[in-house]
């Protein structure tokens, strides 16, 4: 940055996923097909009775300013949703709804930490909780994930050897961006015993939490000691294809919510009325279109699932949340002979237009990685085109052999 | 703040004027009349065209996430109108879409502003400017206005003694809240020099800059030397009435609007997709509700001004914009035998109904003051209720005489 401007800037990062979708718009104005699975977003329509609740809002006249907090009947009808699916009570006090699930991320750190204190959080994993922890002036330690015979699982040890007198709080994201990982309840377990041991806070990334094909989610605030010290990150974006909308909530212990409400006070006043009033809709109307959807998703993942592990080169567990695939394409990146991951990546564009973020748009690598990850979304392509594009590339790498 | 909630949050301010609101809703809860002039919202429907505008968005699916620094479209919108209305060019590259004009004071004050660093704000002003330099670290700066024969005047004599070495920024809010003062052109132009003189970042509220009743509006950004320093804060809440919409713009030098999107990306990904849509057919559609609106204004400003002037100790200048008058209400304060301004606003709640903030709401006091104001705003009653009202009040004072 020039010198006029602050250097707090130098800390703030980004999400270098945009320079992925750039390249993709680039290579498809060259008049070539693309296959974005490179996106975090769904190509599903606002259900009917969502957008007729928004339009019955503003002929109400709910189109002014309103309370920093949210608007009281979407607080509780989140205490009691949020509440209900978690096994826990819920006040209203305890919601702030927010612009989306994102600012609870840069809430939670301005809250929560002081400049020089540490925070635990996953990596790969999504990457504004480091750009937010770096930007705040804190210390920002990675914790990994490790392959297991059921798939990933947090290095509890090293999670244990980053604590220190500074540590103030740890990201915990529970249906994992962009590994798709699932806690067992022994790792929960474990996370919350480590932060009641700790004094720590903890943010529950939850906004995979009810984008999953078979079982029940379990939240981390729900485990006993856990609710007093957890602020869980709550979305509309995913379940209820509510991306572009903006709507989201913190769940927290009451001395936080009030400080999200001043926070929402001077950044933002509040977030859009009749929006809220559409999630209202969307936690009480008909549960449908996200039956539908998961449907819809399931079948993509199982596409998705079977030629990637049809690929040389490439390998991937059948996750059971989320709609991403982290496939190890270690192999993958040597028999076509690239140099590294992103040139995997410019390759696989250019070759068969199939477009993706790579481990390295998840946070900065670590000392010790080995192994080499993509993922990739199937949350906003057909099955159909998922099935060409992902065929593509299985051919192209099948051809390098 | 708990010992386990970070120390930055001792520095964040608040819009107090909620404490005014709360004590109305209570006092109307308790069976009694209310007169909200406390509310700076606007009792206006969204206009049909951009209410359908952004169904049609919605139809169309631009319901997913959008680009950081806003829609194209919209971006290439306001560079146009934004520029063309003050004479100036400016790109698409010069506009980052926000969730209301307010963001703009914060990543405005966290983009050029370092701790430890000055920034000179109005006083009485919007309570944001205050809060956000604090909570951020530096030390704001309050300048004054002083009354005149044509109303007030910025003391510019207070703004030079303010200027040091430390001094990065001024905030300017010609057409302001809550004086609704506006800048001859010489003083536009002294701040304008003292900016270029000092090397200083301008950020010029024009939340109002279309709420006016006679005549036409200048930006200090349209003074040379100024559009590289400036960062204008441009808001679709009030002309357009969509306070609760959250939509507005942060018009700046490309450098300066590379960053904004970049806090963007991190705080809140994007500006609601099809609220978006929404602003582009209210800045293109038929201007003629906001021809409608402000008509309505006028018969508003021109009861309440006649009612404030025919009461014992309280007169005001009739304001060519914005939708507040500031009486000085030093001698009725007096009348009434209240003790100070809070006890003066306490008794008119209690008394006639009557409901409004006072100078205290607008930034802390400052040593000297020897006057008292209260703020009016005529924007969210019908004519006949602001009469109503303010006939109440009154005759309330009017009695105590
Ligand atoms: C793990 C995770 N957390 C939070 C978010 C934020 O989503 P939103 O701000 O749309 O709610 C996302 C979106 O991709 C995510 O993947
Ligand atoms: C002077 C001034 N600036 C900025 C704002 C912010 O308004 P919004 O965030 O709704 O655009 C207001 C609203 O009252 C205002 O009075």
């Amino acid at each position: 940055m020039g010198v006029r401007t602050a250097s707090r800037l130098e800390n703030l990062g980004t999400e270098t996923a945009f320079a992925v979708a750039a390249a993709a718009a680039d290579w498809k104005a060259r008049g070539n097909e693309i296959y974005p699975f490179h996106l975090g977003d769904l190509d599903v329509a606002l259900a009917p009775h969502i957008v007729e609740a928004m339009n019955a809002a503003i002929a109400d006249g709910r189109t002014g300013y309103c309370p920093g907090a949210g608007v009281p009947e979407l607080r509780a009808a989140l205490a009691e949703d949020v509440g209900a699916r978690r096994g826990t009570t819920y006040s209203p006090e305890n919601v702030t709804v927010m612009t989306g699930g994102k600012p609870v991320i840069t809430k939670f750190v301005q809250a929560v930490m002081n400049p020089g204190d540490e925070v635990l959080y996953p990596n790969p994993g999504f990457p504004i909780y480091e750009s937010q922890i770096e930007y705040h002036g804190g210390a920002a330690k990675a914790y990994r994930y490790l392959p297991t015979e059921t798939g990933f699982a947090i290095d509890l040890d090293q999670v244990r050897s980053l604590l220190t007198e500074r540590t103030v709080a740890i990201i915990y994201n529970d249906l994992q961006n962009p590994i798709s990982a699932e806690s067992t309840q022994a790792e929960r377990e474990a996370i919350a015993q480590l932060a009641v041991e700790h004094d720590l806070w903890v943010l529950s990334d939850e906004a995979y939490f009810e984008m999953r094909y078979e079982g029940v989610s379990t939240s981390i605030a729900s485990l006993p000691g856990m609710a007093e010290r957890t602020v869980i990150l709550y979305t509309f974006s995913k379940k209820f294809a509510m991306t572009g909308s903006r709507l989201g909530a913190a769940v927290a212990p009451v001395e936080l919510s009030r400080v999200f409400s001043t926070m929402n006070t001077n950044d933002e006043s509040c977030t859009t009325h009749y929006v809220q009033w559409a999630g209202i809709a969307a936690l009480q109307g008909t549960q449908a279109p996200v039956q539908d959807m998961l449907e819809v998703l399931r079948g993509r993942r199982d596409a998705a699932c079977e030629i990637v592990n049809a690929t040389p080169g490439m390998s991937v567990e059948v996750p059971q949340s989320t709609f991403y695939l982290f496939p190890d394409v270690t192999e993958a990146v040597g028999l076509v002979g690239a140099e590294d991951l992103a040139d995997f990546a410019e390759q696989a564009l250019h070759r068969t237009g199939v477009s993706f973020c790579t481990r390295n748009h998840f946070g900065r690598p670590q000392p010790g990685e080995d192994r080499s990850y993509i993922r990739l979304a199937y949350s906003g392509l057909s099955q159909e085109r998922i099935r060409e594009g992902l065929t593509g590339m299985r051919r192209w790498i099948e051809s390098a052999r």
